[in-house]
């Protein structure tokens, strides 16, 4: 893709912004000792909001995200600036923080999944509007026309409403009790991954790279822009599953299949926008957008493949299964709005670092 | 809203299009006449395609097709221009043709809409797609990211498919059975009212028609453009239907309350298109196309409460009411880009007369 999204201009001269002597002592390790700072001022928090005498679970949770955010930063620069760090060491932490991050995420999922859900069914029931908008004062007057039959229509509206109301209700309770359950449990295995002496080490070895960053040997002496090489090709990755992301000339909103190559997008732009940290020194504000469209990706599907689940449930009723339909449906086409939104946000993302 | 999609320029001058003497003898009188006499073609040709000896059911619809066209014509055409027309016989005539036009439309809609419902679901459900499609061949090239987990989501995916798959194949025999039902009945209907001496009096009515018009006896002498104000009229009727259409701003596709001014406005537009072929002559393509836009309105909106009616059918599996749930979330979301493909169509329809 030309006029890329990158820290390098299509000339291959860096932009103004990038700072001339990109090494990895001069760049890389100050932005991991940073990361790394905020991992363990986040961890400490979070002990503090989860002892017993302290009433914050919010201040618990704000700070696992703070947690995983700098894990995230951390392991991707790793993944992407492996070659000028010490190869053995910055694998072995990344696949521990993944761990790491993933069992802290899952929990948050659950939960914000469930909100997700709840607010859709709760608007697609008709139960959100006020009564001010549900009632007749903003209906407009019917003029009478030979063979209006808008009287019938508005009778099996009501109806309709009606009966995904009921359905819809006893949907909310069931994905309330499932992800529920499921988000008590990846809270469990949080708290048992927190105390696990596989933490401890990670947290060690993070604690260890507050101090000092363990670079490649034969990198140490400096080697100006040894980091526009990797972040180029983090770019390169990213452009390459863009291109090849499938064309929406015709929307199938109902096409799961087509979901992976999305979610590999959003990790390959994820990589990148901290690639864009680390070089240019701050977060690109059209890569952010770019990147929470396929964060919304992410959640509206896998908000759908929640209500699937949920209407594989044995012995369900029928009109709870028919509200799950409605869910299913209605995510699905917050996939495809959010696929609509990441590409209107693209052009922009790439256009942002061109002269 | 100003620079209507009208008969008359916003000035109030007439434009360069509309005849000079748009009087009833003049203009109104062979309209009707000719309306009438395609009316009476299609009855005829429908007579020999329904006889016993002819096999072409194909004929018999395309007869009775034409025969509703030609009915609304004359309706719509009796309301806007009661004035200029003998009243007692315009209001009764259209009552009859009203009637008439209702009861032959219906089979017709039950056969379209299970047609529209049976390929949706075939969408939905992915049997639509080739293998090719299906197949990984399209997959871009998955590298390597931190914390990937789409492996897991396309199985998934494929669940999905499959659990829909089970519940659709059931919900399209369901609806089959049901719309067949309806059907059937609707022919039987149409079949009765064809054989009634209520509608033999219609068909003379019509032969009348296509001899001699009944004029308003205040009228009968030349009033040069003594069709404009009825047909300005009609016009002001469907901008001020437009102009009150709930706005679109947050998109509630499930509001089904909203569909009653959407099917009015569809009405009123009916009513201008031929208030429009009778001042000018000919239908303008424009208007045509924002009145195909609201027919796709009306028809998906009434797949949608098909597939929500059929959802209330007592016993049905859980994994059929998903189907129709997905269904009917369809369909809306066809309503709602209908009224989409009508505010885009709209804008074109009221400049098209301006100069």
């Amino acid at each position: 893709m030309p006029g890329g999204a990158g820290v390098r201009r299509p000339d291959h001269q860096t932009t103004t912004q990038a700072p001339a002597d990109l090494t990895a002592e001069a760049v890389l390790a100050p932005y991991l000792r940073a990361q790394a700072a905020d991992f363990l001022r986040s961890l400490r928090l979070h002990r503090e909001h989860s002892a017993p005498t302290d009433p914050g679970a919010r201040g618990a949770e704000e700070a696992a995200s703070a947690l995983r955010r700098s894990a995230r930063r951390i392991s991707g620069s790793l993944h992407t600036f492996r070659s000028v760090l010490d190869p053995v060491w910055a694998d072995q932490l990344r696949t521990e923080l993944a761990w790491l991050s993933g069992t802290l995420a899952r929990e948050h999922a659950y939960s914000t999944r469930l909100v997700r859900l709840l607010d859709a069914l709760h608007r697609l029931s008709g139960a959100a509007l006020p009564p001010a908008r549900a009632g007749g004062s903003a209906t407009p007057p019917r003029p009478t026309a030979p063979g209006s039959s808008s009287g019938a229509a508005s009778g099996a509206a009501g109806q309709e409403r009606a009966a995904l109301g009921v359905g819809a209700a006893r949907a909310g309770a069931l994905l309330e009790r499932q992800l529920t359950l499921a988000r008590t449990r990846a809270h469990s295995a949080a708290l048992q991954a927190l105390g696990s002496s596989r933490f401890h080490a990670v947290a060690d070895a993070v604690a260890l790279l507050a101090s000092e960053v363990p670079l490649a040997g034969g990198t140490s002496a400096p080697v100006p822009e040894a980091l526009l090489e990797p972040a180029e090709r983090a770019e390169q990755r990213l452009l390459g599953a863009v291109a090849a992301l499938p064309p929406d000339e015709r929307a199938e909103p109902y096409n799961e299949a087509q979901d992976a190559p999305w979610h590999q997008a959003r990790l390959l732009l994820r990589l990148h926008r901290y690639a864009h940290e680390v070089v240019l020194g701050a977060p690109d504000p059209v890569l952010t957008g770019a990147g929470q469209a396929l964060d919304l990706h992410r959640d509206a599907a896998e908000a759908a493949s929640a209500a699937a689940a949920a209407a594989r449930t044995p012995r369900i009723a029928p009109a709870t299964a028919y509200a799950l339909g409605v869910l299913h449906a209605d995510q699905r086409h917050g996939v495809e709005a959010a696929r609509g939104a990441f590409r209107e946000a693209w052009p922009y993302a790439a256009a942002v670092t061109a002269p």
